[in-house]
Protein backbone atom coordinates (compact mmCIF):
# COMPACT_ATOMS: atom_id res chain seq x y z
CA UNK A 1 0.00 0.00 0.00
CA UNK A 2 0.98 3.66 -0.34
CA UNK A 3 1.40 6.07 2.14
CA UNK A 4 -1.96 7.35 2.19
CA UNK A 5 -3.11 3.86 2.52
CA UNK A 6 -1.19 3.27 5.54
CA UNK A 7 -2.41 6.31 7.05
CA UNK A 8 -6.45 5.03 6.37
CA UNK A 9 -5.14 1.24 7.84
CA UNK A 10 -4.11 2.88 11.05
CA UNK A 11 -5.79 6.13 11.63
CA UNK A 12 -2.74 8.19 11.89
CA UNK A 13 -2.54 11.00 9.61
CA UNK A 14 0.26 11.09 6.07
CA UNK A 15 1.96 14.01 7.93
CA UNK A 16 2.68 12.18 11.10
CA UNK A 17 3.65 9.21 9.45
CA UNK A 18 6.11 11.35 7.40
CA UNK A 19 7.26 12.19 11.02
CA UNK A 20 7.84 8.65 12.50
CA UNK A 21 10.06 7.76 9.05
CA UNK A 22 12.01 10.87 9.91
CA UNK A 23 12.67 10.06 13.22
CA UNK A 24 13.53 6.38 12.19
CA UNK A 25 10.85 5.15 14.50
CA UNK A 26 9.08 3.40 11.18
CA UNK A 27 11.11 1.54 8.84
CA UNK A 28 11.22 2.60 5.19
CA UNK A 29 9.23 1.48 3.12
CA UNK A 30 9.99 -0.58 -0.26
CA UNK A 31 11.08 2.15 -2.78
CA UNK A 32 8.74 1.76 -6.10
CA UNK A 33 9.59 5.39 -7.64
CA UNK A 34 11.01 8.87 -7.22
CA UNK A 35 9.27 9.64 -4.01
CA UNK A 36 6.73 6.54 -3.75
CA UNK A 37 7.42 3.30 -1.12
CA UNK A 38 5.10 0.54 -0.84
CA UNK A 39 4.15 0.06 2.76
CA UNK A 40 2.73 -3.38 4.39
CA UNK A 41 1.55 -4.96 7.51
CA UNK A 42 4.83 -4.78 9.29
CA UNK A 43 4.02 -1.11 8.75
CA UNK A 44 0.85 -1.12 10.19
CA UNK A 45 1.97 -2.88 13.61
CA UNK A 46 4.58 -0.44 13.67
CA UNK A 47 2.36 2.20 13.56
CA UNK A 48 0.19 0.98 16.12
CA UNK A 49 3.13 0.19 18.56
CA UNK A 50 4.30 3.67 18.40
CA UNK A 51 0.86 5.01 18.65
CA UNK A 52 0.23 2.63 22.36
CA UNK A 53 3.94 4.20 23.19
CA UNK A 54 3.16 7.52 22.56
CA UNK A 55 -0.70 7.79 23.06
CA UNK A 56 -1.38 5.40 25.77
CA UNK A 57 1.70 5.06 27.82
CA UNK A 58 2.22 9.21 27.19
CA UNK A 59 5.92 8.70 25.86
CA UNK A 60 7.85 11.70 24.39
CA UNK A 61 9.02 10.62 20.84
CA UNK A 62 12.79 10.51 22.05
CA UNK A 63 11.49 7.75 24.80
CA UNK A 64 9.60 6.19 22.29
CA UNK A 65 12.42 5.34 20.20
CA UNK A 66 14.35 3.68 22.85
CA UNK A 67 11.94 1.26 23.28
CA UNK A 68 11.89 0.61 19.72
CA UNK A 69 15.52 0.26 19.54
CA UNK A 70 15.24 -2.73 22.82
CA UNK A 71 12.18 -3.77 20.29
CA UNK A 72 14.39 -4.14 17.09
CA UNK A 73 17.72 -5.15 19.12
CA UNK A 74 18.12 -8.94 18.51
CA UNK A 75 21.46 -8.56 20.34
CA UNK A 76 20.15 -8.24 23.40
CA UNK A 77 17.82 -10.90 25.77
CA UNK A 78 13.94 -9.83 25.85
CA UNK A 79 15.24 -9.79 29.80
CA UNK A 80 17.60 -7.10 28.85
CA UNK A 81 15.93 -5.51 26.26
CA UNK A 82 12.90 -5.40 29.19
CA UNK A 83 14.98 -3.11 31.38
CA UNK A 84 15.87 -0.70 28.11
CA UNK A 85 12.33 -0.13 27.70
CA UNK A 86 11.16 -0.03 31.35
CA UNK A 87 14.52 2.55 31.64
CA UNK A 88 13.12 4.66 28.80
CA UNK A 89 9.17 4.57 30.10
CA UNK A 90 10.54 6.65 33.39
CA UNK A 91 9.63 9.96 32.82
CA UNK A 92 12.30 12.78 32.72
CA UNK A 93 12.12 15.35 35.57
CA UNK A 94 14.16 17.35 37.88
CA UNK A 95 14.84 15.62 41.14
CA UNK A 96 16.05 18.50 43.10
CA UNK A 97 14.60 17.68 46.15
CA UNK A 98 16.43 16.98 48.82
CA UNK A 99 14.82 14.94 50.07
CA UNK A 100 15.30 12.42 46.96
CA UNK A 101 18.52 10.89 48.08
CA UNK A 102 16.55 9.83 50.89
CA UNK A 103 13.86 8.10 49.10
CA UNK A 104 15.78 6.47 46.91
CA UNK A 105 17.94 4.57 49.61
CA UNK A 106 14.45 3.91 51.17
CA UNK A 107 13.43 2.19 47.64
CA UNK A 108 16.82 0.53 47.54
CA UNK A 109 15.66 -1.27 51.27
CA UNK A 110 12.66 -1.88 50.09
CA UNK A 111 14.27 -3.95 46.69
CA UNK A 112 16.53 -6.15 48.72
CA UNK A 113 14.54 -7.07 51.52
CA UNK A 114 11.52 -8.19 49.31
CA UNK A 115 14.28 -10.00 47.35
CA UNK A 116 13.20 -8.34 44.09
CA UNK A 117 15.23 -8.80 41.11
CA UNK A 118 15.75 -5.45 40.07
CA UNK A 119 18.92 -4.25 38.44
CA UNK A 120 20.61 -1.73 40.78
CA UNK A 121 20.88 1.12 38.65
CA UNK A 122 17.24 0.34 37.32
CA UNK A 123 15.24 4.03 36.57
CA UNK A 124 11.94 3.29 37.73
CA UNK A 125 13.64 3.61 41.51
CA UNK A 126 13.12 7.26 40.63
CA UNK A 127 9.96 7.00 39.75
CA UNK A 128 9.06 5.42 43.17
CA UNK A 129 11.38 7.91 45.36
CA UNK A 130 9.29 10.69 43.30
CA UNK A 131 6.24 9.50 44.46
CA UNK A 132 7.55 8.65 48.38
CA UNK A 133 9.13 12.39 48.13
CA UNK A 134 5.71 14.01 47.15
CA UNK A 135 3.74 11.99 50.10
CA UNK A 136 5.66 13.19 52.64
CA UNK A 137 6.53 16.76 51.44
CA UNK A 138 2.60 17.16 51.00
CA UNK A 139 2.08 14.84 54.76
CA UNK A 140 -0.38 12.69 52.79
CA UNK A 141 -0.20 9.97 55.28
CA UNK A 142 -1.13 12.74 58.34
CA UNK A 143 2.05 12.09 59.98
CA UNK A 144 2.58 16.14 61.13
CA UNK A 145 6.07 17.10 62.00
CA UNK A 146 7.63 13.77 60.59
CA UNK A 147 6.65 15.32 57.14
CA UNK A 148 10.30 16.44 56.21
CA UNK A 149 11.66 12.71 57.39
CA UNK A 150 10.92 10.67 54.28
CA UNK A 151 8.42 7.72 54.96
CA UNK A 152 8.98 4.64 56.01
CA UNK A 153 9.10 2.12 52.73
CA UNK A 154 7.49 -0.73 54.53
CA UNK A 155 4.32 0.60 53.93
CA UNK A 156 4.63 -0.60 50.84
CA UNK A 157 5.57 -4.25 51.29
CA UNK A 158 2.05 -5.67 51.51
CA UNK A 159 1.55 -4.26 47.65
CA UNK A 160 5.10 -5.32 46.78
CA UNK A 161 3.88 -8.86 47.64
CA UNK A 162 0.48 -8.67 45.76
CA UNK A 163 2.54 -6.81 43.00
CA UNK A 164 4.91 -9.88 42.31
CA UNK A 165 1.99 -12.23 42.35
CA UNK A 166 0.25 -10.02 39.89
CA UNK A 167 3.78 -9.84 37.70
CA UNK A 168 4.00 -13.19 37.51
CA UNK A 169 0.72 -13.62 36.08
CA UNK A 170 1.14 -10.77 33.13
CA UNK A 171 4.42 -12.21 32.10
CA UNK A 172 3.16 -15.79 32.02
CA UNK A 173 1.10 -14.55 28.76
CA UNK A 174 3.95 -13.62 26.82
CA UNK A 175 3.97 -15.74 24.40
CA UNK A 176 7.18 -18.12 23.66
CA UNK A 177 6.83 -19.84 20.44
CA UNK A 178 6.79 -16.13 18.82
CA UNK A 179 9.53 -14.01 17.14
CA UNK A 180 11.38 -12.21 19.51
CA UNK A 181 9.96 -8.92 18.01
CA UNK A 182 6.39 -10.08 18.56
CA UNK A 183 7.33 -11.31 22.44
CA UNK A 184 8.73 -8.02 23.22
CA UNK A 185 5.62 -5.71 21.65
CA UNK A 186 3.69 -8.04 23.38
CA UNK A 187 5.95 -7.50 27.04
CA UNK A 188 5.92 -3.50 26.17
CA UNK A 189 2.40 -3.24 25.48
CA UNK A 190 1.67 -5.01 28.02
CA UNK A 191 2.88 -3.11 30.57
CA UNK A 192 1.65 -0.03 29.44
CA UNK A 193 -1.80 -1.38 28.75
CA UNK A 194 -2.11 -3.19 31.87
CA UNK A 195 -0.37 -0.43 34.01
CA UNK A 196 -3.39 2.34 32.32
CA UNK A 197 -6.31 -0.72 33.56
CA UNK A 198 -4.75 -0.74 36.77
CA UNK A 199 -4.57 3.11 37.53
CA UNK A 200 -8.18 3.29 35.95
CA UNK A 201 -9.65 1.02 38.29
CA UNK A 202 -7.65 2.22 41.23
CA UNK A 203 -9.39 5.69 40.47
CA UNK A 204 -12.80 4.00 39.67
CA UNK A 205 -12.39 2.70 43.31
CA UNK A 206 -11.30 5.91 45.06
CA UNK A 207 -14.35 7.52 43.41
CA UNK A 208 -16.26 4.81 44.97
CA UNK A 209 -14.57 5.28 48.38
CA UNK A 210 -14.49 9.12 48.45
CA UNK A 211 -18.65 8.87 47.45
CA UNK A 212 -19.13 6.07 50.53
CA UNK A 213 -17.45 8.76 52.94
CA UNK A 214 -18.24 12.46 51.78
CA UNK A 215 -21.27 11.88 49.52
CA UNK A 216 -23.46 11.81 52.58
CA UNK A 217 -22.92 15.48 53.31
CA UNK A 218 -24.54 17.85 50.15
CA UNK A 219 -22.89 21.02 49.68
CA UNK A 220 -24.82 24.21 49.94
CA UNK A 221 -26.43 24.49 46.86
CA UNK A 222 -26.97 28.48 46.33
CA UNK A 223 -27.36 27.91 42.40
CA UNK A 224 -30.59 25.51 42.33
CA UNK A 225 -33.26 27.15 43.79
CA UNK A 226 -36.59 26.81 42.45
CA UNK A 227 -37.50 27.41 38.88
CA UNK B 1 9.31 37.37 50.53
CA UNK B 2 9.75 39.11 46.42
CA UNK B 3 9.52 36.71 43.51
CA UNK B 4 12.69 35.72 43.72
CA UNK B 5 12.52 34.48 46.96
CA UNK B 6 9.30 32.46 46.35
CA UNK B 7 11.34 31.05 43.42
CA UNK B 8 14.34 30.34 45.86
CA UNK B 9 11.62 28.41 48.21
CA UNK B 10 10.04 26.16 45.65
CA UNK B 11 12.81 25.55 43.13
CA UNK B 12 10.67 26.67 40.40
CA UNK B 13 12.52 29.75 38.13
CA UNK B 14 10.95 32.91 37.77
CA UNK B 15 9.67 33.42 34.52
CA UNK B 16 7.95 29.69 35.04
CA UNK B 17 6.19 31.48 38.78
CA UNK B 18 5.55 34.48 36.27
CA UNK B 19 3.53 31.94 33.55
CA UNK B 20 1.75 30.60 36.42
CA UNK B 21 0.85 33.86 37.64
CA UNK B 22 -0.47 34.98 34.04
CA UNK B 23 -2.25 31.10 33.20
CA UNK B 24 -4.49 31.75 36.66
CA UNK B 25 -2.42 28.83 38.57
CA UNK B 26 -1.10 31.04 41.30
CA UNK B 27 -3.09 33.61 43.10
CA UNK B 28 -1.53 36.88 42.98
CA UNK B 29 0.67 38.35 45.67
CA UNK B 30 -0.11 41.52 47.45
CA UNK B 31 1.25 44.47 45.51
CA UNK B 32 4.22 46.62 47.69
CA UNK B 33 5.29 48.77 44.49
CA UNK B 34 4.74 49.05 40.68
CA UNK B 35 5.61 45.84 39.53
CA UNK B 36 6.81 44.44 42.79
CA UNK B 37 4.55 42.13 45.17
CA UNK B 38 4.80 40.09 48.40
CA UNK B 39 4.13 36.29 48.27
CA UNK B 40 4.07 33.63 51.62
CA UNK B 41 3.43 30.51 52.65
CA UNK B 42 0.65 29.94 50.20
CA UNK B 43 2.23 30.24 47.58
CA UNK B 44 5.10 28.18 48.17
CA UNK B 45 2.31 25.31 49.05
CA UNK B 46 0.46 26.14 45.88
CA UNK B 47 3.60 26.13 43.62
CA UNK B 48 4.38 22.92 45.39
CA UNK B 49 1.02 21.78 44.20
CA UNK B 50 1.48 23.00 40.35
CA UNK B 51 4.51 21.43 40.48
CA UNK B 52 2.78 18.00 41.70
CA UNK B 53 -0.10 17.91 39.01
CA UNK B 54 2.09 18.96 35.99
CA UNK B 55 5.56 16.74 36.88
CA UNK B 56 4.27 13.89 39.08
CA UNK B 57 1.26 13.75 37.66
CA UNK B 58 1.90 15.06 33.57
CA UNK B 59 -0.72 17.19 33.53
CA UNK B 60 -0.81 19.88 30.73
CA UNK B 61 -1.13 22.98 32.42
CA UNK B 62 -4.90 23.40 31.18
CA UNK B 63 -6.13 20.05 32.80
CA UNK B 64 -3.65 21.54 36.31
CA UNK B 65 -6.34 24.72 35.77
CA UNK B 66 -9.26 22.25 35.96
CA UNK B 67 -7.62 20.88 39.18
CA UNK B 68 -7.12 23.74 40.84
CA UNK B 69 -10.07 25.38 40.51
CA UNK B 70 -12.02 22.55 41.94
CA UNK B 71 -9.32 22.55 44.60
CA UNK B 72 -10.85 26.47 45.07
CA UNK B 73 -14.32 26.31 44.98
CA UNK B 74 -15.90 25.91 47.97
CA UNK B 75 -19.63 25.93 46.03
CA UNK B 76 -19.04 22.20 45.50
CA UNK B 77 -18.75 18.95 47.80
CA UNK B 78 -15.46 17.69 48.66
CA UNK B 79 -16.78 14.13 46.56
CA UNK B 80 -18.00 16.32 43.70
CA UNK B 81 -14.57 18.24 43.59
CA UNK B 82 -13.01 15.12 43.73
CA UNK B 83 -14.83 14.00 41.11
CA UNK B 84 -13.85 17.29 38.84
CA UNK B 85 -10.15 16.60 39.84
CA UNK B 86 -10.99 12.81 38.63
CA UNK B 87 -12.20 14.01 35.32
CA UNK B 88 -9.23 16.27 34.41
CA UNK B 89 -6.61 14.05 35.28
CA UNK B 90 -7.47 11.61 32.31
CA UNK B 91 -5.47 12.39 29.71
CA UNK B 92 -7.67 13.73 26.54
CA UNK B 93 -6.54 11.52 23.12
CA UNK B 94 -8.28 10.47 19.94
CA UNK B 95 -10.64 7.80 20.71
CA UNK B 96 -11.09 6.89 17.07
CA UNK B 97 -10.93 2.85 17.58
CA UNK B 98 -14.16 1.23 16.29
CA UNK B 99 -13.98 -1.22 19.63
CA UNK B 100 -13.87 1.93 21.73
CA UNK B 101 -17.62 2.34 22.43
CA UNK B 102 -17.61 -1.78 22.77
CA UNK B 103 -14.84 -1.55 25.29
CA UNK B 104 -16.63 1.37 27.00
CA UNK B 105 -20.09 -0.41 27.52
CA UNK B 106 -17.59 -3.26 28.69
CA UNK B 107 -16.52 -1.16 31.08
CA UNK B 108 -20.16 0.39 32.40
CA UNK B 109 -20.99 -3.18 32.84
CA UNK B 110 -18.09 -3.86 35.40
CA UNK B 111 -19.19 -0.92 37.21
CA UNK B 112 -22.76 -1.97 37.54
CA UNK B 113 -21.29 -5.14 38.43
CA UNK B 114 -19.10 -4.73 41.27
CA UNK B 115 -21.61 -2.13 42.16
CA UNK B 116 -19.35 0.71 41.56
CA UNK B 117 -20.62 4.32 42.98
CA UNK B 118 -19.12 6.05 39.68
CA UNK B 119 -20.74 9.06 37.83
CA UNK B 120 -22.33 7.59 34.74
CA UNK B 121 -20.30 10.06 32.86
CA UNK B 122 -16.79 9.82 34.35
CA UNK B 123 -13.94 10.64 32.42
CA UNK B 124 -12.02 7.49 33.82
CA UNK B 125 -14.33 5.20 32.18
CA UNK B 126 -12.43 6.14 28.98
CA UNK B 127 -9.22 5.57 30.14
CA UNK B 128 -9.75 1.76 30.72
CA UNK B 129 -11.53 1.72 27.85
CA UNK B 130 -8.40 2.79 26.13
CA UNK B 131 -6.67 0.02 27.76
CA UNK B 132 -8.73 -2.60 26.74
CA UNK B 133 -8.66 -1.62 23.14
CA UNK B 134 -4.50 -1.83 23.26
CA UNK B 135 -4.77 -5.30 25.44
CA UNK B 136 -7.48 -6.76 22.79
CA UNK B 137 -5.71 -5.52 19.53
CA UNK B 138 -2.20 -6.39 20.44
CA UNK B 139 -3.82 -9.95 21.97
CA UNK B 140 -1.78 -9.39 24.84
CA UNK B 141 -3.25 -12.15 26.23
CA UNK B 142 -3.13 -14.49 23.53
CA UNK B 143 -6.87 -14.94 22.67
CA UNK B 144 -5.98 -15.36 18.74
CA UNK B 145 -8.94 -14.53 16.55
CA UNK B 146 -10.70 -13.13 19.54
CA UNK B 147 -8.00 -10.25 19.08
CA UNK B 148 -11.43 -8.32 17.54
CA UNK B 149 -13.58 -8.31 19.39
CA UNK B 150 -12.84 -6.34 23.05
CA UNK B 151 -12.19 -8.23 26.09
CA UNK B 152 -14.31 -9.46 28.80
CA UNK B 153 -14.30 -7.24 31.73
CA UNK B 154 -14.92 -9.93 33.95
CA UNK B 155 -10.78 -10.33 33.78
CA UNK B 156 -10.57 -7.31 36.24
CA UNK B 157 -12.80 -8.23 39.01
CA UNK B 158 -10.45 -9.73 41.45
CA UNK B 159 -8.34 -6.12 40.90
CA UNK B 160 -11.59 -4.01 41.36
CA UNK B 161 -12.20 -5.79 44.78
CA UNK B 162 -8.53 -5.49 45.79
CA UNK B 163 -8.08 -1.55 44.54
CA UNK B 164 -11.82 -1.17 46.75
CA UNK B 165 -10.24 -1.93 49.87
CA UNK B 166 -7.06 -0.19 49.37
CA UNK B 167 -9.44 3.26 48.39
CA UNK B 168 -11.17 2.80 51.56
CA UNK B 169 -7.61 2.53 53.14
CA UNK B 170 -6.39 5.73 51.27
CA UNK B 171 -9.38 8.27 51.36
CA UNK B 172 -9.46 7.25 54.98
CA UNK B 173 -5.84 9.34 55.31
CA UNK B 174 -7.98 12.25 54.57
CA UNK B 175 -8.15 14.78 57.52
CA UNK B 176 -12.05 15.42 58.52
CA UNK B 177 -10.88 18.40 60.68
CA UNK B 178 -8.69 20.86 58.34
CA UNK B 179 -9.67 23.49 55.90
CA UNK B 180 -11.38 22.22 52.71
CA UNK B 181 -8.64 23.52 50.47
CA UNK B 182 -6.18 21.68 52.37
CA UNK B 183 -8.52 18.37 52.37
CA UNK B 184 -8.59 18.85 48.52
CA UNK B 185 -4.99 19.11 48.39
CA UNK B 186 -4.53 15.89 50.22
CA UNK B 187 -6.66 14.20 47.77
CA UNK B 188 -5.87 15.41 44.69
CA UNK B 189 -2.00 14.85 45.71
CA UNK B 190 -2.60 11.19 46.87
CA UNK B 191 -4.49 10.05 44.20
CA UNK B 192 -1.29 11.19 41.44
CA UNK B 193 1.39 9.91 44.10
CA UNK B 194 -0.11 6.76 45.41
CA UNK B 195 -0.75 5.94 41.16
CA UNK B 196 2.38 6.98 40.45
CA UNK B 197 4.25 4.53 43.72
CA UNK B 198 1.65 2.22 43.00
CA UNK B 199 2.89 2.06 38.71
CA UNK B 200 6.32 2.14 39.98
CA UNK B 201 5.97 -1.24 42.51
CA UNK B 202 4.08 -2.88 39.72
CA UNK B 203 7.12 -1.95 37.18
CA UNK B 204 9.99 -3.34 39.69
CA UNK B 205 7.70 -7.09 40.35
CA UNK B 206 7.72 -6.87 36.77
CA UNK B 207 11.44 -6.89 36.38
CA UNK B 208 11.52 -9.54 38.66
CA UNK B 209 9.54 -11.31 37.07
CA UNK B 210 10.78 -10.87 33.71
CA UNK B 211 13.86 -11.98 35.41
CA UNK B 212 12.73 -14.92 37.10
CA UNK B 213 11.51 -15.92 33.77
CA UNK B 214 13.95 -15.16 30.92
CA UNK B 215 17.14 -14.21 32.33
CA UNK B 216 18.17 -18.02 32.33
CA UNK B 217 18.95 -18.15 28.55
CA UNK B 218 22.01 -15.69 27.90
CA UNK B 219 21.73 -14.30 24.60
CA UNK B 220 24.43 -14.14 22.04
CA UNK B 221 27.52 -12.36 22.96
CA UNK B 222 28.90 -11.20 19.82
CA UNK B 223 30.16 -8.11 20.75
CA UNK B 224 31.92 -9.56 24.06
CA UNK B 225 34.82 -12.04 22.69
CA UNK B 226 38.27 -11.72 24.75
CA UNK B 227 40.16 -8.19 25.00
Amino acid sequence: MRIAGLSAATGVSVATLKYYLREGLLHPGVATAVNQADYDDTHVRRVRLIRALVELGRLSIADAARVLHAVDDDEVSIHEAFGVAQDAMVPHRDRDDPLHADALAEVDRLVERNQLLVRPNAEVRHMLADALVTLTRFDVLGQGDASTTVLDGHLFDSYVTAAVESAEFEIGYVPQHEERSDQMTVTVVGTIAWEVAMAAIRRLALEHASARRFDAVPPPRRQRVAK
